[in-house]
This record gives C-alpha cells, structure tokens and sequence, in this order.
C-alpha cells in the first residue's frame, strides 16, 4: 500500500502541477466514456485526470465471473487549440512520471496515425487492410520483421513486395534527422496525410526539445497501437532496465503508458456530431506498482509504511503531560508525530522504535529542556543532537527533513 | 469533486500527521473486518487508517437492489498501552480535522459504556435489559425525555421508578466538575465498573486539557452509541451550526464523528480468544461533503477545479519557444503552471483566464524581461507587477502563495 501510495501521489501532484482538474465518469473507464460525458455535457475544452478502482471480469469464459479490481489512470486535453502543444505537454506529463519514479532508463515512442497511413499508401496497400496492416505492424517490438512479413503475406493477403517495402519504413527510427529524411522521401512526400503528419512530428520535436526531453522520445514509424480511434500522433512509453538490477543488457520492461490523439471520438456522441479534438495518455499503473515492487524486492530497502517526521521522547519519568502538551503543539503546526502509548517508556526503547521504524528525528524533552524552553533534536542516522528553541521546533524539522 | 478531495485531503494528512498508516481491508468496511483482520494476522499493535469506497444496497427490500456507491472513513489505534492516551489521540484527530475543514461550532459528546451499565445496575434494571434500555437512551438527543420515559416504561418494561432514577442521570452533562460529582454519588460509587469508567474520564479530561482540546469536550450521560461492541469510553461528534449561515440560534447538523473503545472485538475472531484492545473513530465522511457542499452553495463562494498556481504569458507575438521553455523550468520545480494552447494569444484574454479559473498569479514575458533575465509577475487579485530574477521565480511564487 506504501508503494501504491507513493506512486499515486507523484502522478497527481504531477497531474495538478500541469493544471488538471478531476472529474467522476463512471466505472468501466476508458477514453470512450470520456468521450461521452464531453459530449453528453457538451463541453469544448477540458483539462483532466482520472484515477479510479475499476471492475474487470478475471475470466469471461467463466459462467460466474470473479471480477477483479484494479486501478486505471487516465489524463487528456480536449479543445481546439494551435497544433502539438497539447500533445508536447503529454508527452512532458509521461516524461516527469517516469522520471519522478526513478525506474531506471526509459523511452517513449512517437508516430503519427496519418504518417503510417500514407505508408501503407505508398506502398500499395488498399484502404481495406489499413487498419489490419496496422495491427501487425505493431507486433514489431516483440517479433522479428521475419514473422511480421510472413504474417502480412500469408494471413493479411498482402503480395511479398508490398510487405518488403512497408518493411523500408516501419523499421525506421530516430528523431529529426529521419522527419527530415522522410520529407525529402520522393513517394512519401507526395501522400497529403504523411506530409500533414511529418510536418506535426517535425513542431512536436522543436516543442519536446524546449522542455528539454527530446533525448528520451523516439521517433518510431513501427508504432502503431492497436485502437481504432487514433486520429494523430501516437505514442507508448517503455521503461527499459530498472535501476537497480544487475544485468548485463538492456531489457524492455515493456509499455508503461501510451497514448494519442483521437480527434473524432466526441462527435460520434454528439447528436450534432460536432467535433471536440482531444488528445491523451494512460498510465499503466498496474504495470508501475509491479516494476516498483520488484524494485523494491531487488534492492531490500525497507520501505516505510507512515510518514511520521519525528518521535517526542523523554528519559524523565512522570513526564507524560509535557510530552502531550508537546505533541500537541507539532501536530497542530503540521508536523507528523508520534509518541509511544505508555506513561513512562525508557528512553532506548523510545530511539529503538525509531530504528525499527524508519522515523528520521527525535524530539526528546526532559527537566533541563523544560527549564530551558529547548528540545534536543535527534537524527537518529547520525544520532548527532542539537537544542532547538521550543518554539522553532516545528520549522526546524521541517527545514531538515526537507534538505 | 473539488469538495471531496478537500475533505480527503484534511482528512489523510491529519492521519498521517499522527503517524497512521494504510492498510487494505476488504471493502463493506467496518470495524469489524479490521478486528477479523487483526486476528488472522495475529497483529496486537497498528495505527491505521482507511478511506474506501464502499457499495451498500440502496433498497434491501427490493429483490434486485441497486448498490449506492459511497465513502466510509476509519482510524484505529490497537494494542494494549497506559489508558487513554489513544483514545485522547482519537478525539484530538476528530477536532483536528473539524476545526481545519472550517465547518462552523462543533462539539464532541464522550462517555463511557462501564459508566452506563453502572447506572443502569445502581437504578436496579437487570442485566437482560441493559442493552435495550441503552438503545433507549441513546434517543435523547433527538427526542424528550418524556418520550424516552414512556418507551422504557411501556415498550421495555421499566418500572417508572426505575425509569425516573435513570432519568436523574442520563440528563446530566458537563465537564471535570461533572466527573467529581459522579464520583462522590453515594450510589454510583459503590459499583465498581462505573468507578473504572469515572477514573478513565477523569484521565482523559486530564489529557484532553493538556491537548487544548477540552472546552469542546462534553461529558454527557445520555450518550449510548447503539452498538454493541463498545466497551469503554464512547464519543461522537455534532456540528452545531454552520459558519456562514445567518440562523438566529445554533441547529445541531447531526453526527459526523463517531467512536470508541471495543476491546473484545479482535478475541472475537481469534481461535485462542487472545484480546487486542482497540479504540477507533468512524468519520461521517458523506455527511461532511453535504454539510461543506451547502457551505459553499450558501455563501456563493466559488470552488476552484484546479490548483494552478500561475499563469505563463506574454504580450508579444511568436513567443511561444520563449513560454515553453519558462513553464517547463517551472513545471520541473514543481510549480503548478498553465499557459493557453494557442501561438499568439491576446494578453488579455490570458488575463481574462486567470479571473475566470482563479489562478493568483501570471508570470508574464516580453522582449524586455527575456533580455533582462527577469519575469514580470502580476498578482491577479490586487494587479500589482514586479520584476523577479528568471532562476528565483519558482520560489517567489512559492513564497508568495504560502505566505
């Protein structure tokens, strides 16, 4: 819980940091029923983020469903705005997470809808078998272009040559260098969605490289993702090796999170079919707990189940009221604080507890603090002590746990 | 939403304040799962809490009921320690977080089970009937004493003498004086569970004082709590009257705490009976959203959505490189920012954004303050302009909104 905990709270305050509000649509979550309630409501410009518990059959093949629960975390912006800035500051969104973290290295994938289907365009492929094509292109990141060819030929019905020269292009990667490259590209260049596709890819890269994350994205053209209702830029996160394993290559924990821009979703709700663009990312928070807790198991850190700041303490005994009178004076200043439930404790059992525990300080008080108006602060890393003012008490713990 | 997560957030970091942690229990929540889960974990000792949502039948009489989704809140101390200094600690979370969620005159009724059933036996009720007659009792807040009368005497079988007796007592209430006086009673004193409960009340007063707490204690004799799991100190709280409402006397908004000591519950559930007293609160967390929800409705005040901080802008044209890179050293100093999605928007309608979403602040740049180094930030509120150093803006409008 310590860990979902934790992992909650860097995605919401990051979320909150880029000015998302949270709004409830109903269990069952996903961009659709986003959609709806933009739709239902008829609103034109949102910013919002949502995490909610949701319901899942474990196995529908079951006549009596066990339904499992898990969480399920989205963020989108939806309204008309000047093309990619939306889009950049997902992608920033997904950047700060997974940095925040501290989940080792990752990657995020970037491709444009539009740019893959001016692929398939050029290479021949009828509209029919776009949307096929598309699925079996996205199987390139665990299978080799071997299988995906013979996949494309003998089950999608597409002829070896097309399939080798969809091959050209979908096994490309890099970052402005290949946009440019492909603007340049003669058959390409000439397919109107490619050129509307690259010249977007192009702004979002001058855009991710003002937020100083463009080292991270990677231009990808065998991203595809497998849903339907992407309309523009698309994109999947992978983090590629935890932090603290000792392997000797670099291995894909697989997608972390993904998204894109799905410009018509609202307007099939819309009784007017009026158009709402939006763009989003989902986090794979299920995906995140489990690398966190793995991490965790790798590394034996103990991880801490309160955040309690500092222990009051007294080697006194009888010295129960001052310890309550001063407890009370922290919590009321914000400051997370514990005492042990016992009149008189010794006062190495009070410092053993806050081993056992993790608390980072001890605020400990006895006849001569008292009579001083200090309290001996205690690290208890260091077990260096100082006396404090009892009334900079508060700020000073504060001021320390924060450097 | 913005509402619930004000409560939340009150609520969870007055928790952790205190040094509880989290723990899953399953959901149809109530103290009864953590005794069960305490005793299957063989844990004598935690501080936690627990938010969940929970799904309770709407109509239990219908044959499909519909499940109402809604919060349930608890914090729990357990673990066998000196007398009342948790149970001081429950009451002093349950003031905590009335006094900070602002909701107006608040006081919190305590008694003790122990004190009851003394009352109860010195007014020669038997046994049988205790638990009744304090099902009886626990009416007097919302009916008189003369209805409360009659159920005893007509629906319970007490004789009206007994009746009266009890009368003399559940009508009393106060403070230390009250205790006193309860303690000298030459009934009451004879019996020996009622004396217990009298000296812990005395303790706990004690504590309650030291706390700063006490003058919206009220130790109050008709307090019973229906049910059956308490075995010593009881307590609840009411709001009186909300802040901004213009009443010409004080209306009791009903309960919105709860709780109490139950030490025999945990032994319940364990195969050898081993005891691990425990004292808790139930916070009526749906109860606080409506009360704060009238609040706000009453007095027009209008709830922000999101929590940004500052606006990013700027007067000039084509400066949209210059504002995203300012808004993402913002964003990477943990500065809720926000800045329109638009290349070249007019500074007054980014002005106008900030009155209408309520963000304080706008850190605006042009030419002069890129040349400079500095950023002009504007408060919303009273207009005022001054030039911040670039590297010291983050923690100027840090300065400025904690201040």
């Amino acid at each position: 819980m310590a860990i979902r905990e934790r992992v909650f709270n860097t995605i919401i305050s990051c979320f909150k940091r880029h000015g998302a509000e949270v709004i409830d649509t109903p269990v069952f979550e996903l961009k659709v029923p986003f959609a709806r309630y933009l739709a239902m409501n008829k609103i034109t410009n949102i910013k919002r983020y949502h995490i909610a518990k949701v319901y899942r059959r474990d196995n529908p093949a079951m006549t009596r469903g066990r339904y499992r629960e898990f969480y399920q975390c989205d963020f989108d912006i939806a309204g008309h705005f000047d093309p990619m800035i939306p889009d950049a500051e997902c992608l920033k969104i997904v950047h700060e997470i997974l940095s925040v973290l501290q989940l080792g290295d990752f990657l995020i994938k970037v491709n444009d809808r539009r740019i893959l289907n001016g692929v398939f365009a050029v290479c021949g492929i009828p509209d029919s078998l776009f949307h096929s094509t598309c699925s079996t292109v996205d199987k390139l990141n665990k299978a080799t272009w071997e299988d995906v060819k013979n996949e494309m030929v003998g089950e999608k019905g597409l002829s070896p040559e097309a399939a080798d020269r969809i091959g050209e292009y979908v096994r490309l990667h890099g970052g402005l260098g290949l946009i440019e490259q492909l603007d340049q590209d003669p058959k390409l260049s000439q397919n109107k969605l490619a050129r509307e596709g690259l010249g977007d890819m192009k702004l979002l890269f001058e855009y991710l490289t003002l937020f100083g994350i463009a080292d991270k994205i990677s231009f990808d053209l065998s991203l595809a993702r497998g849903l339907d209702y992407y309309t523009g830029v698309i994109y999947e996160a992978v983090v590629l090796q935890p932090l603290n394993a000792h392997r000797e290559e670099p291995v894909s924990m697989g997608s972390v999170a993904g998204g894109g821009r799905y410009d018509k979703l609202v307007g099939m709700f819309d009784p007017k079919g009026r158009k709402v663009p939006c763009v989003g990312v989902s986090i794979g928070i299920e995906r995140l707990f489990s690398i966190m807790e793995q991490e965790v198991e790798a590394s034996k850190e103990k991880i801490r189940t309160t955040e309690t700041q500092v222990l009051v303490a007294t080697p006194q005994k009888n010295f129960l009221d001052v310890k309550l009178k001063l407890i009370s004076e922290l919590w009321d200043s914000g400051i997370k604080a514990e005492m042990l439930y016992k009149k008189n404790p010794k006062l190495l059992n009070q410092l053993q507890y806050c081993e056992d525990t993790g608390i980072p300080l001890t605020a400990i008080i006895g006849e001569q603090e008292l009579k001083d108006g200090v309290v001996k602060l205690r690290v208890v890393a260091s077990r260096e002590e100082v006396n404090i003012p009892r009334e900079k008490l508060a700020e000073e713990i504060r001021r320390r746990l924060e450097s």
